[in-house]
């Protein structure tokens, strides 16, 4: 593997580019990168320069650098979760449809809640997850779902880590996150109330693999109102059919066999 | 930038690695990849291990390699396409809702068709276009409204090079194809039917942001019955509501102003 002097491949460097970007700063000048990755601007130069004739960057009219649709493309089209993502779309689309706010999906990714699909309401007034955004565990009626039902090292490490607060609601003792956790487990959904957002309540449910693994959550966020428990039954039902979906072969569902369209 | 002895980087050999996945093909083996790269067994196992320390590819229990997650998420949180594909989410759930097909966005890229959305219906028996494919502008709907609203150059690029037939109806002529852009440009929507495939019809119209200019097309495959040009009226006025959510400041519109959900 050719490494530069400091021992840091052009690979590890150009993740450390591509990490600069936020879904709030679509668009930096090299010098701003170079300051975010601790590159010299030199380098970091060179090495957008090769990122960008590859497609993996691109460059705005005011010479701002810009994550590349190549690399969008690269990542996209045979991403591990794109048949998840595919199969759950038609059931958040139920799900939102019924519950009329936003409808998401997420999966354990390290020790967090990575977030693959969210469909989201045009007039909704909460905020909400973004489509590759994180959350961490402890906080999100998802991060709950994949606590509940994951390996039991994962909730050892979570349970063993400071629980940081969001808000007055939110779980910060190892004890009362077990004790949720276990309650989670009996009821088989999660319903966190304010503990994100004071306004906002997420309501969780498992879906299953063809194994009965559970390989994600399937979740909705909802006003905080005392009302959020009444979701349950539709999520249940969506995540029952998509559970199905991801056990029937590709080729009976006739999800994923084809390649062109007009 | 470090160089192999081939003079090619270890960036560009990464992304011809990343390249070697297709929708069909999400697990390879390192012998696989080798082959198709082109890159000696030995080279590809330090890359791919490299990649994967970086999470940027994954191992399945069989030793197969896939796509990272994590490259999944650099290219997604900050991608170029991210806030078109947000506004369009809603406003192709309205199509789908009322069309029951397949509706999907695609952006130019190249001189070639990029979908960045789609929604498919559960049930539909037609093949359609993946998330993250590509088609030949001159064979697909939406492909003539990017070339009948693209910039002149590109239309005499596309003009200027043979023009591949799929079915009986591809146009494959440059006088064909010039008139079909010119009424297209003429009714503001594309109806092509049986160009890809003889069972499919697309229809497709032009979705403009603040500047007036075409970003994207709007489109949907339904069935090649002589009826495709009645989802005309749905696909203009979800593109008219998609085109003003796009000239409407973000903090106003609520779509992107989150950074959390619960």
């Amino acid at each position: 593997m050719p490494r530069a002097a400091t021992g840091e491949s052009s690979i590890a460097r150009a993740v450390r580019i591509f990490a600069a970007f936020t879904p709030d700063e679509t668009a930096l000048q090299v010098s701003e990168i170079a300051r975010r990755t601790g590159l010299h601007v030199a380098t970091a130069s060179r090495l957008i320069a090769e990122l960008t004739a590859l497609g993996l960057l691109e460059r705005g009219p005011d010479r701002s650098v810009r994550i590349g649709v190549r690399l969008w493309e690269l990542a996209s089209r045979a991403s591990p979760t794109r048949s998840l993502r595919e199969a759950a779309l038609p059931f958040l689309e139920d799900v939102h449809a019924l519950v009329g706010h936003h409808a998401q999906l997420g999966v354990l990714d390290g020790d967090e809640v990575l977030f693959i699909e969210r469909l989201t309401a045009r007039d909704a007034v909460i905020n909400y997850t973004r489509i590759a955004g994180r959350l961490p565990l402890h906080i999100s009626s998802s991060g709950h779902i994949l606590l509940a039902y994951g390996p039991p090292d994962l909730q050892e490490r979570v349970l063993g880590r400071p629980l940081v607060r969001y808000t007055a609601n939110t779980i910060t003792t190892p004890e009362a996150l077990r004790a949720a956790l276990a309650e989670t487990r009996r009821r088989g959904y999660a319903v966190l109330p304010g503990h994100v957002h004071e306004d906002a309540a997420g309501v969780a449910v498992p879906v299953r693999n063809a194994l009965n693994d559970v390989v994600a959550a399937l979740s909705v966020i909802v006003p905080n109102d005392r009302r959020a428990q009444a979701h349950v039954p539709v999520l249940l039902a969506a995540a029952r059919g998509l559970s199905r979906s991801l056990t029937t072969p590709a080729a009976v569902r006739g999800v994923t066999n084809g390649t062109f369209g007009q």
